[in-house]
């Protein structure tokens, strides 16, 4: 797929000198290779891949700092790169430049369980964080589709299907230690879970999508894992029927830890893919987590209210292999969809609405799937308001992708229009920057640009993402 | 108590320009007046007031917007006033100008009680805002101590006895309307629960303390009010005993919705002040929020833990009278310490360290309020590892005050030794500032400036708090 710009008219070749520089601190990990550049210049968005100049593998804070303040003094970009799975082409390298990889920074710098905290280098990923903590008793939350960088995550204030209960990383992060465009390095908060100091800085870099400064170290918060999980699933006649038991289930209070949605299409690629004879009807899927007492109350509470609901085959799990049976439809949705359209690419949408429109926003997202003849699938993490419109399209078909934009856009707006927002989770990068002026009007992106060019006057971090300079 | 600099010298009259503008605009609702002036000059810090050189009251955003939008224009200093109950000097003129009273703007604009949101002026009460609320089922968590403003509430990131469970001003505020420097209004969030979607404005503002902008209109979070609440006290031998309970309390997962703090000095002023007999030593009080099971079950767990760390006289209570009569000791604490050195004033202290360090760090502040021989008692929101230190001290005596200042010094240096923070709930004001420096570093705090200078260019927002320029 295109892009509307053309990105080599934006660039400028490395400066000799500058790559002499970083060659002399990095040795090896300085690379210039096609097939590392290329690697480096493509997310999992489903546009054409612009390649960096130079790729620089980091092993500390200290290498990232001086990585940016050599590239700082020759005015050249710097993009932070953590796993690459990012989804609306965060990492791509419009402006050329160096992007800093930082995958190979993956010490877990301090577990503090008694505090629940845990401080790691920004290229520990939550599978290996959770890996690495599991003895200790405690679990890390947050769960986008991939298994994501911690760096990353923060910059693009990830989520995923636990937020409904734990939050997301805006609510989890602590602290972070972070290289600002001039190459100084600042840490934005302490270990304390609470703060009234200042500036939250934090905040202001959980979500900056590397236009800010770039992360090198995360804190988040830590949970003790439950001392019991069940999961259930029920299957609906209609999409506003399972809606509208997610509605009352959060309007009740009670403390679901996970709430899926999946449509009747979904619910048949998984059925294709998996060899599985679910009901091809909108399906939820939940989760709770508490005391053994706690979590049978809780899904007895929902299986009433769901029941209300006119909800069928309710099945409840409490044993991990049963409740993984339950779940698996979920973790293969992506996978079976793909399946639905070989050769092509998945667009994946975003937004998120105050829940009690969400019926509505994904219905008439779903009509305008039908009317345009997109094979599409629906799944939302739905105790937020949040969902996505996964769409199978050819890249090398304008008319298929122009297909595709036209429901991204007409969704948006229509979220936007239930006081929503443009994007739940997944981020602005270089494809939502209008959807956000739409959202946010042109005096707060103002107000967003002034900081941007206060804390990067040279516009060298991530240039070209989240907003034009 | 006098202030280190000379406020009279920083201030410039205000121009009968200006004066007659907003008077055109205001009519009667511009005052002069040195009652007036006198009553926004001062918060509830034991400093002496410094008194804005007029009083806007505002009915509306456009109001503070065409406010701000004068004083802009002849560069006056414009302080945003909601209830006046601010703990660190934050409405004080430091350079004179104009003090926006949001105090009458007081409408509930819309509650979404389907989407558990509600958004209010600034002026709305938290009390005013739960009284309103009642019928709807819901309720808004965040307490701090005094009634204060949504608006103030916001502007300090705020907290209070429920932080444990349900979080700050932080985590709970969605979206705010904001007059920017020049007069702009922005709204910087959604309705959405999450969003992706940009710099973080919302908490680039929240806790700004309105240095960067005056929050005129507050979208936060509500929660269903709880099935069930009970609450449950008991005594301990020691500081240590009762702190360690809450950090198993805490790491164990238990959702106590409240675990508060209260020493023996507090304990033994509350009985004087109430006529009781509770044992005058370190007091835990909880409340638990949930279903009639979950909560009986909390109740439980607890009691198991706090009998691990040797603590007497549980005593735990469902119905609502009971409940009020365990924690009237704390709701009371204040006055009742305040009666101990009667014609004094108090000053209380704030900070925050990681939950592990908290008794360390209580146990030591303690001794050294012993060593120095001042009237005092600790309470503390110890689920955050928050916790007060408040100080009779005479306001005229200089040694008196000085010692106070030693304590609390000394305190935020220990906090900040242990990875807290100078400040949990109380903002950093007029009295923190290089606390905060201290906290921080210089590079992190030149971060902070450069978001100030590049939103509000001709300081002229609530100038000489936070940050010197």
């Amino acid at each position: 797929m295109n892009h509307a710009v053309d990105p080599a008219a934006l660039r400028k070749p490395l400066p000799p000198d500058l790559l002499d520089r970083l060659r002399h601190l990095l040795g090896a990990r300085l690379t210039t290779t096609d097939a590392m550049r290329a690697h480096h210049g493509r997310d999992e968005s489903p546009y054409d891949p612009m390649p960096p100049d130079a790729v620089a593998f980091a092993h500390s804070t200290e290498e990232v700092a001086a990585i940016v303040r050599a590239c700082s003094d020759h005015a050249i970009p710097v993009i932070a790169f953590g796993c690459g799975t990012s989804l609306e082409g965060h990492i791509l390298a419009l402006h050329g430049g160096v992007s800093i990889d930082l995958s190979q920074m993956r010490d877990i710098i301090a577990l503090h369980a008694e505090d629940l905290t845990v401080t790691v280098q920004a290229g520990v990923t939550r599978k290996q964080l959770n890996d690495a903590i599991r003895t200790s008793g405690l679990f890390f939350p947050i769960d986008p589709g991939a298994d994501a960088s911690l760096g990353g995550m923060a910059a693009t204030r990830a989520s995923g299907t636990n937020a409904v209960r734990y939050g997301t990383m805006r609510e989890n992060t602590l602290a972070l230690t972070v290289v600002m465009a001039d190459g100084r390095v600042i840490k934005t908060g302490t270990r304390a879970r609470k703060s009234s100091a200042g500036y939250d800085l934090t905040r202001v870099l959980v979500g900056s999508e590397g236009t800010l400064g770039i992360i090198t170290e995360v804190t988040v918060r830590l949970y003790p894992q439950p001392e019991a999980i069940s999961a259930a699933v029920c299957s609906f006649d209609s999409t506003a029927d399972a809606v509208n038991a997610v509605i009352q289930t959060i309007q009740l209070g009670v403390p679901v830890a996970r709430v899926e949605f999946l449509d009747a299409n979904s619910v048949r690629a998984i059925n294709a893919h998996d060899h599985l004879a679910l009901p091809e009807q909108p399906l939820l899927l939940f989760e709770f987590h508490g005391s053994t007492a706690s979590v049978a109350e809780q899904a007895t509470q929902v299986k009433d209210i769901v029941a209300e609901h006119h909800a069928t085959g309710f099945d409840w799990a409490t044993r991990p292999e049963d409740r993984s049976r339950l779940w698996a439809a979920r973790h293969n949705a992506y996978f079976a969809l793909l399946q639905m359209r070989p050769g092509c690419r998945a667009i994946t949408t975003d937004c998120c609405v105050p829940i009690s429109r969400l019926a509505e926003c994904i219905l008439h997202t779903r009509d305008d799937c039908e009317q345009h003849a997109m094979i599409y699938s629906i799944i939302g993490h739905v105790g937020d308001g949040n969902f996505h419109v996964l769409m199978m399209v050819d890249p090398d078909d304008a008319a298929d992708v122009a297909k595709a934009d036209g429901i991204n856009a007409r969704m948006v707006t229509r979220a936007l229009g239930m006081e929503g927002t443009c994007t739940g989770e997944h981020g602005v990068g270089m494809h939502k920057m209008d959807f956000l002026i739409e959202e946010h009007g042109v005096d707060a992106i103002d107000a967003m640009r002034a900081i941007k060019h206060a804390l990067d006057p040279k516009n060298i971090m991530n240039p070209g993402k989240i907003l034009r300079w």
